[in-house]
Formats: structure tokens, sequence, C-alpha cells
């Protein structure tokens, strides 16, 4: 079972996360990403991708060009859990 | 120079394409796709990128999960073109 994260706890684990803003109506946390090009973007998904998949937590995303958007959330919790701090830490190092 | 299709190019056109549907909005073509799970709807969005970079033409997407759906637009036509016919086509074949 996966718990949603508090008041107190998101207040602490926010501010650690490089650039990832708190999404209030999807209870999730977001980011933009812009490369070079479709090739990079791409590239970057890929690996987003293993990690995902090795931590069996998906993100939701959109891409076009050399964009990448990334939702975050957590289905099983319906809300912003520490799966998606983690996985957010993951993708930015 | 990549022009947008006439209606009766698009009236021809659309009809010979497996389940994509036109989204008057954007003025492209809409499909979305379902896997059996994220690795498998993964795979084909990497199939997918290889044909989109080949072809130099992108698709704008979103997948969550086992779930992957595809706009295919032309910007530089400012609408529909014969690239995201043919790319849909690749796409499905």
């Amino acid at each position: 079972m996966v718990e949603k994260l508090t008041a107190a706890e998101r207040d602490r684990l926010l501010p650690t996360l490089d650039g990832w803003e708190a999404d209030a109506e999807r209870d999730g946390i977001r980011k933009s990403y812009r490369f070079a090009d479709f090739t990079q973007a791409f590239g970057f998904m890929a690996r987003v991708a293993l990690l995902a998949e090795k931590a069996d937590h998906h993100p939701e995303w959109f891409n076009v060009y050399n964009r990448v958007d990334i939702l975050l959330t957590t289905h099983d919790a319906n809300g912003l859990s520490m799966r998606d701090i983690d996985l957010a830490k993951a993708i930015d190092s």
C-alpha cells in the first residue's frame, strides 16, 4: 500500500527537487524539459522509460519534437507519494 | 514547402488509414493505442521514434502506462499534409 505524502512531507521534500512543480489538480508534480532536437528528447525518454520500468512506477508524459512534459502521480495512492519523489530524483540524476 | 491536403484529398486518403480520426481543432489525425503493459507501449514508441526521425516528421504524443495517444499534424503546413498520411501508414505497418 502506497500512502499519499502529508502536507509536512511535501513541504520538506518538494524543495529538494530540481524544478518540479506541484500540480494541485492532479495531485502530482510536473516538469517540462527542452532538448536540442527530437533525437535528444527521445534519448532522454528512453532513459526515463528504463528507470520507470525498474521502479515499476510510470510517468504520464507528452512529447512534441524537442519538448518532454512529465507528470508524476501515484494512481494507487490517488495522489503524490514517495514513489514520485524518488522517480523525479532518479530522472534528474 | 509542404501543402495542406485539400478536402478532396482528405476524402480520398483518410478512409485508407486504419483507425485514424480527423481532429478538426488541430487539423490533424489522431489514434489511441493500447498495449499489454508499459514495456510493450514504450517498445512501440521506440519504433515510431525511429520512423519519425527517418521521415524527419515527428508526432505529438502522450503516454501513460499501456496507452499511447498520437496526434499527427504538419506545423510547416499549418495542418494536415501528405507527410501525416505517410507517417500514419508507416506506424501502422
